[in-house]
Protein backbone atom coordinates (compact mmCIF):
# COMPACT_ATOMS: atom_id res chain seq x y z
CA UNK A 1 0.00 0.00 0.00
CA UNK A 2 1.25 3.15 -1.11
CA UNK A 3 -0.50 5.68 0.82
CA UNK A 4 -1.88 4.15 3.72
CA UNK A 5 -6.09 5.58 4.72
CA UNK A 6 -5.05 8.56 7.45
CA UNK A 7 -6.23 6.53 10.86
CA UNK A 8 -6.05 2.94 11.30
CA UNK A 9 -6.92 1.08 14.17
CA UNK A 10 -5.36 -2.74 14.18
CA UNK A 11 -6.49 -5.17 17.15
CA UNK A 12 -3.96 -7.88 18.13
CA UNK A 13 -0.84 -6.20 17.02
CA UNK A 14 1.69 -7.92 19.49
CA UNK A 15 2.84 -10.83 17.08
CA UNK A 16 1.61 -12.84 13.74
CA UNK A 17 -0.55 -10.73 11.36
CA UNK A 18 -1.16 -7.69 13.14
CA UNK A 19 2.72 -7.11 13.99
CA UNK A 20 3.48 -7.04 10.56
CA UNK A 21 0.26 -4.88 9.94
CA UNK A 22 1.64 -2.03 11.88
CA UNK A 23 5.07 -2.77 10.22
CA UNK A 24 3.43 -2.56 6.85
CA UNK A 25 0.98 0.33 7.75
CA UNK A 26 4.19 2.10 9.08
CA UNK A 27 6.79 1.38 6.49
CA UNK A 28 4.35 2.30 3.25
CA UNK A 29 5.16 5.79 1.08
CA UNK A 30 3.17 7.71 2.95
CA UNK A 31 2.18 6.00 6.36
CA UNK A 32 -0.93 7.00 8.36
CA UNK A 33 -1.17 10.13 10.30
CA UNK A 34 -2.13 7.77 13.78
CA UNK A 35 -2.03 4.15 14.17
CA UNK A 36 -3.76 2.81 17.40
CA UNK A 37 -2.43 -0.89 17.61
CA UNK A 38 -4.09 -2.79 20.56
CA UNK A 39 -2.83 -5.81 22.13
CA UNK A 40 -3.57 -7.71 25.23
CA UNK A 41 0.62 -7.65 26.56
CA UNK A 42 2.91 -5.05 24.42
CA UNK A 43 5.58 -7.28 22.27
CA UNK A 44 9.43 -6.02 22.45
CA UNK A 45 8.81 -5.67 19.01
CA UNK A 46 6.05 -3.40 19.03
CA UNK A 47 7.43 -1.37 22.05
CA UNK A 48 10.29 -0.59 19.53
CA UNK A 49 8.04 0.68 16.71
CA UNK A 50 6.48 2.60 19.02
CA UNK A 51 9.38 4.58 20.40
CA UNK A 52 10.26 5.57 16.70
CA UNK A 53 7.20 6.05 14.96
CA UNK A 54 5.17 8.93 16.58
CA UNK A 55 1.92 8.35 14.75
CA UNK A 56 1.84 4.64 16.55
CA UNK A 57 -0.01 4.92 19.49
CA UNK A 58 -0.43 1.38 21.67
CA UNK A 59 -3.46 0.52 23.00
CA UNK A 60 -3.72 -2.50 25.70
CA UNK A 61 -7.06 -4.31 25.24
CA UNK A 62 -8.70 -7.60 25.72
CA UNK A 63 -10.95 -7.20 22.92
CA UNK A 64 -13.78 -9.13 25.05
CA UNK A 65 -13.33 -6.58 27.90
CA UNK A 66 -16.66 -4.92 26.52
CA UNK A 67 -16.38 -2.01 29.50
CA UNK A 68 -13.41 -0.52 28.42
CA UNK A 69 -14.81 -0.05 24.90
CA UNK A 70 -16.09 3.99 26.08
CA UNK A 71 -12.76 4.71 27.39
CA UNK A 72 -11.07 3.27 24.68
CA UNK A 73 -13.32 5.30 22.22
CA UNK A 74 -12.82 8.32 24.06
CA UNK A 75 -8.79 7.86 23.99
CA UNK A 76 -8.77 7.39 20.04
CA UNK A 77 -11.12 10.51 19.62
CA UNK A 78 -9.04 12.83 21.22
CA UNK A 79 -6.15 12.04 19.12
CA UNK A 80 -8.08 11.70 15.74
CA UNK A 81 -10.85 14.60 16.63
CA UNK A 82 -12.74 15.54 13.84
CA UNK A 83 -10.96 13.11 11.37
CA UNK A 84 -12.62 10.15 12.86
CA UNK A 85 -11.08 6.75 11.77
CA UNK A 86 -10.75 5.52 8.40
CA UNK A 87 -9.94 1.49 8.88
CA UNK A 88 -10.46 -1.06 11.61
CA UNK A 89 -8.83 -4.26 11.38
CA UNK A 90 -10.54 -7.05 13.36
CA UNK A 91 -7.38 -8.80 13.76
CA UNK A 92 -7.31 -10.75 17.40
CA UNK A 93 -8.49 -14.05 16.83
CA UNK A 94 -7.83 -17.57 17.81
CA UNK A 95 -8.35 -21.19 17.62
CA UNK A 96 -8.97 -23.54 20.44
CA UNK A 97 -6.99 -26.77 20.98
CA UNK A 98 -10.57 -28.89 21.68
CA UNK A 99 -11.68 -28.79 17.93
CA UNK A 100 -12.90 -32.09 16.67
CA UNK A 101 -15.81 -33.87 16.97
CA UNK A 102 -14.63 -35.94 19.86
CA UNK A 103 -12.93 -33.69 21.75
CA UNK A 104 -14.80 -30.46 21.13
CA UNK A 105 -16.19 -28.95 24.24
CA UNK A 106 -19.18 -26.14 24.69
CA UNK A 107 -16.05 -24.47 26.66
CA UNK A 108 -14.11 -23.93 23.43
CA UNK A 109 -17.02 -23.00 20.91
CA UNK A 110 -17.96 -20.19 23.86
CA UNK A 111 -14.41 -19.49 23.74
CA UNK A 112 -13.98 -18.74 20.05
CA UNK A 113 -17.06 -17.31 19.64
CA UNK A 114 -16.66 -14.58 22.04
CA UNK A 115 -13.34 -13.55 20.88
CA UNK A 116 -13.57 -14.54 17.31
CA UNK A 117 -17.14 -12.57 16.88
CA UNK A 118 -18.44 -11.11 19.77
CA UNK A 119 -15.65 -9.10 20.36
CA UNK A 120 -15.28 -7.44 16.49
CA UNK A 121 -19.14 -6.93 16.33
CA UNK A 122 -19.26 -4.68 19.48
CA UNK A 123 -15.65 -3.28 18.73
CA UNK A 124 -17.30 -1.95 15.44
CA UNK A 125 -20.05 -0.86 16.91
CA UNK A 126 -17.93 1.11 19.49
CA UNK A 127 -16.39 3.06 16.98
CA UNK A 128 -19.09 4.06 14.48
CA UNK A 129 -19.17 7.37 16.03
CA UNK A 130 -15.88 7.59 14.62
CA UNK A 131 -16.30 6.08 11.59
CA UNK A 132 -19.38 8.46 10.61
CA UNK A 133 -16.76 11.24 11.17
CA UNK A 134 -14.52 10.03 8.87
CA UNK A 135 -17.69 8.89 6.31
CA UNK A 136 -19.17 12.51 6.87
CA UNK A 137 -15.87 13.93 5.94
CA UNK A 138 -15.80 13.12 2.54
CA UNK A 139 -19.19 15.03 2.09
CA UNK A 140 -21.50 13.88 -0.97
CA UNK A 141 -19.15 11.48 -2.19
CA UNK A 142 -20.79 7.99 -1.38
CA UNK A 143 -18.39 5.52 -2.65
CA UNK A 144 -17.06 3.57 0.35
CA UNK A 145 -13.09 2.44 0.21
CA UNK A 146 -10.56 2.14 3.11
CA UNK A 147 -9.78 5.64 2.98
CA UNK A 148 -12.83 6.96 3.72
CA UNK A 149 -14.24 4.39 6.11
CA UNK A 150 -14.00 0.90 6.50
CA UNK A 151 -14.25 -2.09 8.98
CA UNK A 152 -12.10 -5.39 7.68
CA UNK A 153 -13.14 -8.47 9.81
CA UNK A 154 -10.15 -10.90 10.10
CA UNK A 155 -12.19 -13.98 8.66
CA UNK A 156 -10.84 -17.45 7.26
CA UNK A 157 -11.33 -19.29 3.91
CA UNK A 158 -12.07 -22.43 6.82
CA UNK A 159 -15.70 -20.11 7.53
CA UNK A 160 -16.63 -20.95 4.08
CA UNK A 161 -19.60 -23.47 4.27
CA UNK A 162 -19.47 -24.05 0.96
CA UNK A 163 -15.95 -24.79 1.18
CA UNK A 164 -15.44 -27.61 4.04
CA UNK A 165 -14.11 -30.39 2.86
CA UNK A 166 -12.45 -31.44 5.54
CA UNK A 167 -14.96 -31.20 8.38
CA UNK A 168 -13.64 -31.14 12.27
CA UNK A 169 -12.39 -27.40 13.43
CA UNK A 170 -16.05 -27.13 15.32
CA UNK A 171 -15.30 -23.59 17.22
CA UNK A 172 -12.91 -22.11 14.95
CA UNK A 173 -15.40 -22.40 12.12
CA UNK A 174 -18.64 -21.32 13.44
CA UNK A 175 -17.03 -18.53 15.40
CA UNK A 176 -15.78 -17.77 11.82
CA UNK A 177 -18.91 -18.34 9.84
CA UNK A 178 -21.03 -16.78 12.25
CA UNK A 179 -18.58 -13.67 12.05
CA UNK A 180 -19.07 -13.74 8.10
CA UNK A 181 -23.04 -13.48 9.16
CA UNK A 182 -22.60 -10.52 11.36
CA UNK A 183 -20.54 -8.63 8.97
CA UNK A 184 -22.76 -8.82 6.54
CA UNK A 185 -25.86 -7.82 8.36
CA UNK A 186 -23.56 -5.14 9.03
CA UNK A 187 -23.24 -4.18 5.14
CA UNK A 188 -26.80 -4.08 5.29
CA UNK A 189 -27.44 -1.76 8.92
CA UNK A 190 -24.89 0.69 7.57
CA UNK A 191 -25.75 0.87 3.54
CA UNK A 192 -26.50 4.62 4.25
CA UNK A 193 -23.39 5.28 6.03
CA UNK A 194 -20.79 5.93 3.80
CA UNK A 195 -19.00 3.30 5.68
CA UNK A 196 -17.47 -0.47 3.23
CA UNK A 197 -17.65 -3.42 5.32
CA UNK A 198 -16.15 -7.09 4.32
CA UNK A 199 -14.60 -10.21 5.93
CA UNK A 200 -10.93 -11.50 4.74
CA UNK A 201 -9.13 -14.43 4.53
CA UNK A 202 -5.32 -13.69 5.13
CA UNK A 203 -4.50 -17.15 3.52
CA UNK A 204 -2.29 -19.91 5.45
CA UNK A 205 0.00 -17.53 6.99
CA UNK A 206 3.32 -19.08 8.83
CA UNK A 207 2.33 -17.84 12.15
CA UNK A 208 2.23 -19.28 16.06
CA UNK A 209 -1.64 -19.95 15.12
CA UNK A 210 -1.09 -21.28 11.40
CA UNK A 211 2.25 -23.42 12.41
CA UNK A 212 5.12 -24.41 10.42
CA UNK A 213 3.36 -26.02 7.46
CA UNK A 214 1.82 -23.08 6.18
CA UNK A 215 1.75 -22.35 2.46
CA UNK A 216 2.83 -17.89 2.62
CA UNK A 217 5.08 -15.82 4.42
CA UNK A 218 3.49 -13.17 7.12
CA UNK A 219 4.94 -11.12 4.82
CA UNK A 220 3.29 -11.80 1.43
CA UNK A 221 0.21 -12.34 3.05
CA UNK A 222 -0.04 -8.72 3.97
CA UNK A 223 1.28 -6.67 1.95
CA UNK A 224 -1.32 -8.66 -0.74
CA UNK A 225 -4.06 -7.95 2.13
CA UNK A 226 -3.00 -4.59 1.99
CA UNK A 227 -2.97 -4.42 -2.00
CA UNK A 228 -6.22 -6.00 -1.47
CA UNK A 229 -7.69 -3.13 1.42
CA UNK A 230 -6.46 -0.56 -0.98
CA UNK A 231 -8.44 -1.44 -3.89
CA UNK A 232 -11.86 -1.74 -1.92
CA UNK A 233 -14.86 0.17 -3.26
CA UNK A 234 -18.50 -0.38 -3.27
CA UNK A 235 -18.56 -3.84 -4.98
CA UNK A 236 -16.85 -5.23 -2.27
CA UNK A 237 -19.05 -4.24 0.68
CA UNK A 238 -20.74 -6.93 2.52
CA UNK A 239 -17.82 -9.42 0.14
CA UNK A 240 -15.36 -12.28 1.52
CA UNK A 241 -12.21 -12.43 0.13
CA UNK A 242 -8.79 -14.04 -0.22
CA UNK A 243 -5.64 -11.75 0.49
CA UNK A 244 -4.92 -11.81 -3.01
CA UNK A 245 -9.02 -10.23 -4.05
CA UNK A 246 -10.70 -13.60 -5.32
CA UNK A 247 -14.24 -14.47 -4.27
CA UNK A 248 -14.75 -17.09 -1.03
CA UNK A 249 -18.33 -19.06 -1.31
CA UNK A 250 -20.53 -18.22 1.69
CA UNK B 1 -44.86 -39.33 6.35
CA UNK B 2 -46.93 -42.38 5.83
CA UNK B 3 -44.42 -44.45 8.21
CA UNK B 4 -42.92 -43.26 10.83
CA UNK B 5 -38.79 -43.61 11.32
CA UNK B 6 -38.99 -46.71 14.05
CA UNK B 7 -36.88 -44.37 16.80
CA UNK B 8 -37.13 -41.17 16.98
CA UNK B 9 -35.81 -38.17 18.96
CA UNK B 10 -37.56 -34.33 19.09
CA UNK B 11 -36.29 -31.31 21.63
CA UNK B 12 -38.36 -28.53 21.89
CA UNK B 13 -41.94 -30.40 22.44
CA UNK B 14 -44.14 -28.60 24.29
CA UNK B 15 -45.58 -25.96 21.98
CA UNK B 16 -45.26 -24.91 18.13
CA UNK B 17 -43.22 -27.10 15.42
CA UNK B 18 -42.18 -29.66 18.02
CA UNK B 19 -45.55 -30.15 19.73
CA UNK B 20 -46.81 -30.79 15.86
CA UNK B 21 -44.04 -32.41 15.17
CA UNK B 22 -44.87 -34.92 17.78
CA UNK B 23 -48.82 -34.95 16.74
CA UNK B 24 -48.06 -35.89 13.22
CA UNK B 25 -45.60 -38.40 13.76
CA UNK B 26 -48.12 -40.33 15.98
CA UNK B 27 -50.57 -40.02 13.81
CA UNK B 28 -48.76 -41.46 10.87
CA UNK B 29 -50.12 -44.88 9.43
CA UNK B 30 -47.20 -46.88 11.04
CA UNK B 31 -46.45 -44.55 14.15
CA UNK B 32 -42.85 -45.02 15.58
CA UNK B 33 -42.23 -47.64 18.05
CA UNK B 34 -40.45 -45.30 20.46
CA UNK B 35 -40.64 -41.22 20.65
CA UNK B 36 -38.82 -39.38 23.07
CA UNK B 37 -40.22 -35.76 23.24
CA UNK B 38 -37.87 -33.31 25.12
CA UNK B 39 -39.07 -30.17 26.76
CA UNK B 40 -38.03 -28.02 30.01
CA UNK B 41 -41.79 -27.63 31.05
CA UNK B 42 -44.65 -30.37 30.18
CA UNK B 43 -47.47 -28.96 28.39
CA UNK B 44 -51.01 -29.72 29.02
CA UNK B 45 -50.94 -30.79 25.21
CA UNK B 46 -47.93 -33.24 25.65
CA UNK B 47 -49.20 -34.51 28.74
CA UNK B 48 -52.35 -35.46 27.39
CA UNK B 49 -50.44 -37.15 24.08
CA UNK B 50 -48.53 -39.07 26.57
CA UNK B 51 -51.66 -40.50 28.60
CA UNK B 52 -52.59 -41.45 25.12
CA UNK B 53 -50.04 -42.91 23.27
CA UNK B 54 -47.48 -45.46 24.75
CA UNK B 55 -44.83 -45.15 22.81
CA UNK B 56 -44.53 -41.53 23.57
CA UNK B 57 -41.64 -40.77 26.37
CA UNK B 58 -41.30 -37.53 27.78
CA UNK B 59 -38.13 -36.13 28.44
CA UNK B 60 -37.68 -33.65 30.74
CA UNK B 61 -34.50 -31.68 29.59
CA UNK B 62 -32.72 -28.46 29.20
CA UNK B 63 -30.72 -28.90 26.29
CA UNK B 64 -27.92 -26.43 27.67
CA UNK B 65 -27.43 -28.97 30.60
CA UNK B 66 -24.92 -30.93 28.95
CA UNK B 67 -24.21 -32.35 31.93
CA UNK B 68 -27.47 -34.46 31.95
CA UNK B 69 -26.64 -35.63 28.56
CA UNK B 70 -25.57 -39.20 30.03
CA UNK B 71 -28.40 -39.91 31.52
CA UNK B 72 -30.66 -39.08 28.94
CA UNK B 73 -28.76 -41.40 26.35
CA UNK B 74 -29.30 -44.29 29.19
CA UNK B 75 -32.88 -43.55 29.58
CA UNK B 76 -33.23 -44.05 25.84
CA UNK B 77 -30.74 -46.86 25.57
CA UNK B 78 -33.06 -48.68 27.94
CA UNK B 79 -35.55 -48.60 25.94
CA UNK B 80 -35.00 -48.71 22.44
CA UNK B 81 -32.01 -51.33 23.04
CA UNK B 82 -30.26 -52.51 19.72
CA UNK B 83 -32.28 -50.98 17.60
CA UNK B 84 -30.76 -47.57 18.57
CA UNK B 85 -32.12 -44.54 17.45
CA UNK B 86 -33.02 -43.73 14.00
CA UNK B 87 -33.84 -39.75 13.43
CA UNK B 88 -32.99 -36.68 16.08
CA UNK B 89 -34.19 -33.77 15.38
CA UNK B 90 -33.01 -30.64 17.16
CA UNK B 91 -36.22 -28.65 17.08
CA UNK B 92 -35.34 -26.70 20.39
CA UNK B 93 -34.65 -22.95 20.08
CA UNK B 94 -34.60 -19.64 20.45
CA UNK B 95 -34.24 -16.07 19.34
CA UNK B 96 -33.19 -13.18 21.87
CA UNK B 97 -35.28 -10.01 21.77
CA UNK B 98 -31.68 -7.78 21.48
CA UNK B 99 -31.27 -8.08 18.03
CA UNK B 100 -30.47 -5.01 16.44
CA UNK B 101 -26.95 -2.96 15.61
CA UNK B 102 -28.44 -0.97 18.42
CA UNK B 103 -29.29 -3.11 20.76
CA UNK B 104 -27.60 -6.35 20.42
CA UNK B 105 -25.44 -7.23 23.38
CA UNK B 106 -22.72 -9.56 24.23
CA UNK B 107 -25.30 -11.55 26.57
CA UNK B 108 -27.80 -11.91 23.62
CA UNK B 109 -24.98 -13.24 21.51
CA UNK B 110 -23.95 -15.96 23.93
CA UNK B 111 -27.55 -17.29 24.58
CA UNK B 112 -28.26 -17.87 21.38
CA UNK B 113 -24.79 -19.44 20.47
CA UNK B 114 -25.60 -21.61 23.29
CA UNK B 115 -28.98 -22.64 22.69
CA UNK B 116 -29.41 -22.30 18.79
CA UNK B 117 -25.74 -23.90 18.11
CA UNK B 118 -23.86 -25.20 21.07
CA UNK B 119 -26.97 -27.62 22.08
CA UNK B 120 -27.55 -29.42 18.82
CA UNK B 121 -23.75 -29.94 18.19
CA UNK B 122 -23.45 -31.69 21.93
CA UNK B 123 -26.16 -33.59 21.90
CA UNK B 124 -26.27 -35.20 18.97
CA UNK B 125 -22.51 -36.12 19.64
CA UNK B 126 -24.11 -37.72 22.86
CA UNK B 127 -26.18 -39.42 21.06
CA UNK B 128 -23.82 -40.48 18.42
CA UNK B 129 -23.96 -44.57 19.46
CA UNK B 130 -27.46 -44.62 19.44
CA UNK B 131 -27.22 -43.97 15.67
CA UNK B 132 -24.11 -46.27 15.37
CA UNK B 133 -26.47 -48.96 16.18
CA UNK B 134 -28.92 -47.93 14.25
CA UNK B 135 -26.89 -47.71 11.74
CA UNK B 136 -25.22 -50.77 12.21
CA UNK B 137 -28.78 -52.94 11.64
CA UNK B 138 -28.84 -51.85 8.12
CA UNK B 139 -26.00 -54.09 8.12
CA UNK B 140 -23.89 -53.70 4.63
CA UNK B 141 -26.40 -51.21 3.25
CA UNK B 142 -24.34 -47.76 3.31
CA UNK B 143 -27.32 -45.74 1.71
CA UNK B 144 -28.54 -42.97 4.42
CA UNK B 145 -31.63 -41.79 5.28
CA UNK B 146 -34.17 -40.95 7.98
CA UNK B 147 -35.85 -44.23 8.46
CA UNK B 148 -31.71 -45.48 9.08
CA UNK B 149 -29.82 -42.67 11.10
CA UNK B 150 -29.92 -39.26 10.74
CA UNK B 151 -29.35 -35.87 12.71
CA UNK B 152 -31.76 -32.89 11.38
CA UNK B 153 -30.94 -29.84 12.63
CA UNK B 154 -33.46 -27.02 12.57
CA UNK B 155 -32.26 -24.24 11.42
CA UNK B 156 -33.40 -20.88 9.40
CA UNK B 157 -33.47 -19.35 6.10
CA UNK B 158 -32.07 -16.52 7.94
CA UNK B 159 -29.18 -18.37 8.72
CA UNK B 160 -28.40 -17.71 5.09
CA UNK B 161 -25.44 -15.76 4.25
CA UNK B 162 -25.95 -15.16 0.84
CA UNK B 163 -29.89 -14.82 1.22
CA UNK B 164 -29.15 -11.61 4.05
CA UNK B 165 -30.84 -9.35 2.38
CA UNK B 166 -32.62 -7.28 6.01
CA UNK B 167 -29.71 -7.27 7.92
CA UNK B 168 -30.07 -7.36 11.73
CA UNK B 169 -30.70 -10.24 13.81
CA UNK B 170 -27.69 -10.75 14.87
CA UNK B 171 -27.62 -13.22 17.87
CA UNK B 172 -30.62 -15.60 15.76
CA UNK B 173 -28.48 -15.38 12.24
CA UNK B 174 -25.10 -15.35 13.92
CA UNK B 175 -26.03 -18.79 16.14
CA UNK B 176 -27.45 -20.67 13.22
CA UNK B 177 -25.11 -19.88 10.66
CA UNK B 178 -23.24 -21.53 13.03
CA UNK B 179 -24.96 -24.07 13.51
CA UNK B 180 -24.96 -25.20 9.31
CA UNK B 181 -21.24 -24.72 9.65
CA UNK B 182 -21.36 -27.17 12.72
CA UNK B 183 -23.62 -29.37 10.81
CA UNK B 184 -21.69 -29.30 7.69
CA UNK B 185 -18.41 -29.97 9.71
CA UNK B 186 -20.83 -33.16 11.14
CA UNK B 187 -21.77 -34.72 7.98
CA UNK B 188 -17.83 -34.89 7.06
CA UNK B 189 -16.87 -36.24 9.83
CA UNK B 190 -19.60 -38.95 10.06
CA UNK B 191 -19.33 -39.58 6.18
CA UNK B 192 -18.27 -43.56 6.88
CA UNK B 193 -20.98 -44.07 10.13
CA UNK B 194 -24.41 -44.66 7.88
CA UNK B 195 -25.54 -41.74 9.66
CA UNK B 196 -27.15 -38.70 7.23
CA UNK B 197 -27.04 -35.50 8.78
CA UNK B 198 -28.72 -32.02 7.23
CA UNK B 199 -30.16 -28.44 8.03
CA UNK B 200 -34.21 -27.42 7.75
CA UNK B 201 -35.60 -24.61 7.72
CA UNK B 202 -39.06 -24.51 8.73
CA UNK B 203 -40.56 -21.80 6.69
CA UNK B 204 -41.98 -18.62 8.25
CA UNK B 205 -44.69 -20.60 10.45
CA UNK B 206 -47.34 -19.16 12.96
CA UNK B 207 -45.90 -19.89 16.25
CA UNK B 208 -44.72 -17.75 19.32
CA UNK B 209 -41.78 -17.35 17.64
CA UNK B 210 -42.85 -16.47 14.35
CA UNK B 211 -45.56 -14.35 15.17
CA UNK B 212 -48.82 -13.71 13.67
CA UNK B 213 -47.49 -12.38 10.03
CA UNK B 214 -46.05 -15.59 9.19
CA UNK B 215 -46.86 -17.36 6.61
CA UNK B 216 -47.44 -21.50 6.59
CA UNK B 217 -49.50 -22.68 9.52
CA UNK B 218 -47.94 -25.10 12.01
CA UNK B 219 -49.55 -27.68 10.55
CA UNK B 220 -48.70 -27.17 6.76
CA UNK B 221 -44.98 -26.77 7.68
CA UNK B 222 -45.00 -30.26 9.81
CA UNK B 223 -46.47 -31.86 7.30
CA UNK B 224 -43.82 -30.31 4.51
CA UNK B 225 -40.90 -31.11 6.56
CA UNK B 226 -41.87 -34.63 7.42
CA UNK B 227 -42.40 -34.93 3.61
CA UNK B 228 -38.87 -33.54 3.09
CA UNK B 229 -37.44 -35.74 5.23
CA UNK B 230 -38.89 -38.68 4.56
CA UNK B 231 -37.56 -38.22 0.90
CA UNK B 232 -34.39 -37.40 2.22
CA UNK B 233 -31.28 -39.75 0.74
CA UNK B 234 -27.09 -39.51 -0.01
CA UNK B 235 -27.27 -36.43 -1.93
CA UNK B 236 -29.07 -34.20 0.74
CA UNK B 237 -26.37 -35.47 3.40
CA UNK B 238 -24.86 -32.36 4.79
CA UNK B 239 -27.34 -30.05 2.94
CA UNK B 240 -29.47 -27.30 3.73
CA UNK B 241 -33.04 -27.44 2.61
CA UNK B 242 -36.26 -25.67 2.47
CA UNK B 243 -39.21 -27.33 4.32
CA UNK B 244 -40.84 -28.16 1.14
CA UNK B 245 -37.52 -29.73 -0.23
CA UNK B 246 -35.90 -27.03 -2.28
CA UNK B 247 -32.58 -26.09 -1.55
CA UNK B 248 -30.94 -22.65 0.08
CA UNK B 249 -27.85 -21.24 -0.56
CA UNK B 250 -25.07 -21.37 2.26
Amino acid sequence: MKSSPSTVFITGCNRGIGLELVKQFLGSEKGPKHLFATCRKVSDELKELESKNKNLHIIILEVTDYDSFPKVVKQVEEIVGEDGLNLLINNAGMIPADRDLKSVTPEAMRQAFEINCVAPLMLSRALLPLFDKAAAKAGNKTARNAHRAAIVQMSTAVASIAENEFGSYYPYRASKTALNQCMKSMSIDLKDRGILTMAIHPGWVQTDMGGPNAKITTQTCVSEMLKTIDQLDDKDHGAFLRYNNTPIPW
